[in-house]
């Protein structure tokens, strides 16, 4: 029988000699933990279970309110902002999502990463339009009520930033002593609904020779960026809600595109304008921005869907284990490509991996939750993830990645990502 | 060729030939819409590509932030509360989510219907415990920190408060004349992240007897109701996670019970106590309340999962129809039996029937939204939806379910809901 500490009491485990060992850094693939034989090592006494009723069964509590908030107690779950650029461009940024503090697959609205390239227009819808014109049949301008009685769609599904992960160069310098979410939380999970790209295309009429589409935003950077139309006609999405209300105003209100597996940048907010074109414009944003340069000295343009990538989001760095026993290492995993179809946990530095277990929100190019059973005995520990896709892709080394890209790439970083865990239960991040 | 006129603007449609004809209160089943050669109706006019750039796009927009807010536009959008009975039980009511004001399937966590009966707590994490007692082996009590380490899974659900769709008896006198969400909104849908209440009371080990669990909160109200064991080893979920970040307060912060497709009632909130019993404790809220008064004069009891059900939330009173043309009828579908099969749609209030296109988030005991295509020819009409689930329970009849209930039930409705419009565009609700 072994026994646990915790909170300073310890409690025995009354399966301890199950017939399931487990061992140094222990994985316990599949079937049910309770019958692996886990004391989850964390029961506090019984002996107060008549304890009196708490102070907020005395009295009446608050009164209702028109749209909630989370509790002040959670005041400190909140989105990370970085402005390197502020002095030369007010309100280019990013806003980073708490990745270890969430759970589930979906993001909430409030917590959704932000990237700006000059803040957050205030936007009034009664005068927003949108426009497509180009090589089309006939131009055409719709306003927001034109747009409310379109068909829409709804699906679940992940922006992220094609810089995520860079952690402003660190990728090819020392393992940044960060959070989850400063280094990774430049990925988001929603249900986006909003009309189809290719029902108002067809409506406007795809004109002879016409391959790309040009999307601009109205906010002060007028964003750009080319689109190839077999995208548009495939599965964009002219987006007005979110998570079933209306965008926010940081993620577009009242109007963006959402372009299931394509680096964020892509789908642009506030969106006002498309434009159908033979040749992509070649704008500032994917000429000397969101380009991929390479080891070979060359740069790689138009590379748009985020690669097959996974992320430990606890144990991570900042949060410390208590004690030896029992964890559940959790995740995300996503593909540009379609579906998750595996990802495996190693806890010592890959030498072996399992198996994890995969949550039931299961739609292609969306955040998939993982989760697998951990004990951990107190010695220190090399946890990783790495996550296959529908369509067989994996997600790579740290120097696979590498030695793909030129020192200095920004973009496109799936590489995997190791946690070390010591003897003392902190948790940091390591280049192996 | 048809016209259509919109904003004081008449444009053509090129495709108002179609081989399709738009009859009378036409449904267009399946297929591309496009293709069925609707004008939507809806299209400004095309000389006004060349309009100057809006003032969003001259200056930076505004900073970034820790945790977002809707739209100041959208300032209206919020749940509504009532609470009838304040003078003698403060902090009873409810709060309903804008279902006319939404779309998609997932409701935000800030306009998630609410029941309270007295009130919303404030408690601190810090000081909240979970006791496990009763018919059990050895009695168990959790503080969040232990509960955050155990393993955790993810569903998205619906919750609907057992009194939805009642209208303050309104089904057995008039058809009231209020908002989707005002008569419907107290269902909502989320993902729901937590402990399997099974491994709980597997660790807490299930005495020789038990066959029920009472739950209570730490509410004003103590709010207690008895629970199957089955359902508690079956899918029961103690949740500490909604839509990916921690509980809202009034969702029961930091705790609660979460029973996919059981009357919202019985997914305790702020939940501090489950004690094992082997027959139900009879409480106030399964005896007085929360049974369902017969035709006959009986009363039924523990009728827990919620009915199949669906609800045109587009047209729907108050938002009134412009002008003739294209619309797209949308609602939302769910069942507390599994997932939604079909929903039907009648626009000629129930003589024909066409079925609708479900989208593609399909979760079992979930919200489901639903869309048809429907050209208005500017004559009175009668919509309906009927939902069927997969287990092949039919949404009734209005007049089917008053037949099974007793006046004044106030549970459990789930009948069909008629929409009238009316040649001038106002749509209200009507008995059929």
């Amino acid at each position: 029988m072994r026994s646990f500490k915790q909170n300073g009491r310890s409690t025995a485990n009354e399966n301890g000699d199950s017939a399931i060992n487990l061992g140094r850094r222990s994985l316990i693939a599949g079937g049910s933990l309770f019958s692996a034989g886990l004391a989850y090592g964390a029961v506090d006494s019984a002996s107060r279970v008549g304890d009196l009723q708490p102070d907020s069964m005395l009295a009446p509590g608050a009164p209702f309110t028109g749209y909630g908030s989370p509790s002040p107690h959670e005041a400190n779950v909140k989105r990370t902002a970085s402005l390197p650029y502020e002095a030369i461009a007010p309100g280019s940024g990013a806003s980073r999502t708490p990745l270890e503090r969430l759970n589930g697959a979906i993001t909430p609205n409030g917590l959704h990463f932000t990237r700006n390239h000059a803040g957050t227009p205030d936007i009034d819808p009664a005068g927003h339009r949108l426009m497509i014109h180009g090589l089309v049949k006939r131009a055409l301008r719709f306003d927001m009520a034109a747009l409310d009685r379109y068909p829409m769609v709804s699906r679940v599904c992940f922006i992220e930033c094609s810089g995520n992960s860079y952690a402003n160069g660190n990728m090819f310098k020392a393992a940044p002593q960060w959070s989850v979410g400063d280094i990774h939380g430049l990925v988001s999970n929603a249900e986006w609904t909003g009309i189809p790209l290719s029902t108002l295309l067809e409506e406007a009429g795809v004109g002879a020779g016409a391959a790309w589409v040009l999307a601009e935003g109205a906010d002060g950077a007028g964003l750009t960026r080319s689109i190839p139309l077999s995208k548009c006609m495939d599965d964009a999405i002219v987006a007005l809600f979110q998570n079933g209300e209306r965008l926010r105003p940081e993620q577009g209100y009242p109007l963006r595109l959402v372009l299931p597996g394509y680096e964020g940048s892509m789908g642009i907010k506030w969106l006002r304008r498309l434009k159908l074109l033979a040749k992509p414009a070649e704008t500032r944003e994917e000429t000397s921005k969101y380009t991929d340069l390479l080891s070979n000295g060359r740069a790689a343009q138009f590379t748009f869907a985020m690669g097959v990538k996974s992320i430990i989001t606890r144990p991570s760095p900042g949060l410390k284990l208590s004690a030896p026993g029992y964890y559940e290492i959790t995740g995300l995993a996503w593909s540009g490509h379609g579906r998750i179809a595996k990802v495996e946990i190693s806890t010592d530095s890959g030498q072996s991996w399992v198996e994890a277990r995969l949550d039931a929100l299961d739609q292609p190019m969306a955040l998939r939750r993982f989760t697998a059973a951990w004990h951990w005995d107190g010695e220190p520990a090399t946890l990783m993830s790495r996550a296959t896709d529908e369509r067989g892709n994996v997600q790579p080394w740290r120097q696979q990645w590498l030695e793909l890209y030129g020192a200095m790439q920004a973009y496109h970083c799936n590489a995997i990502q190791s946690w070390r865990v010591e003897r003392s239960g902190e948790v940091s991040n390591v280049f192996v």
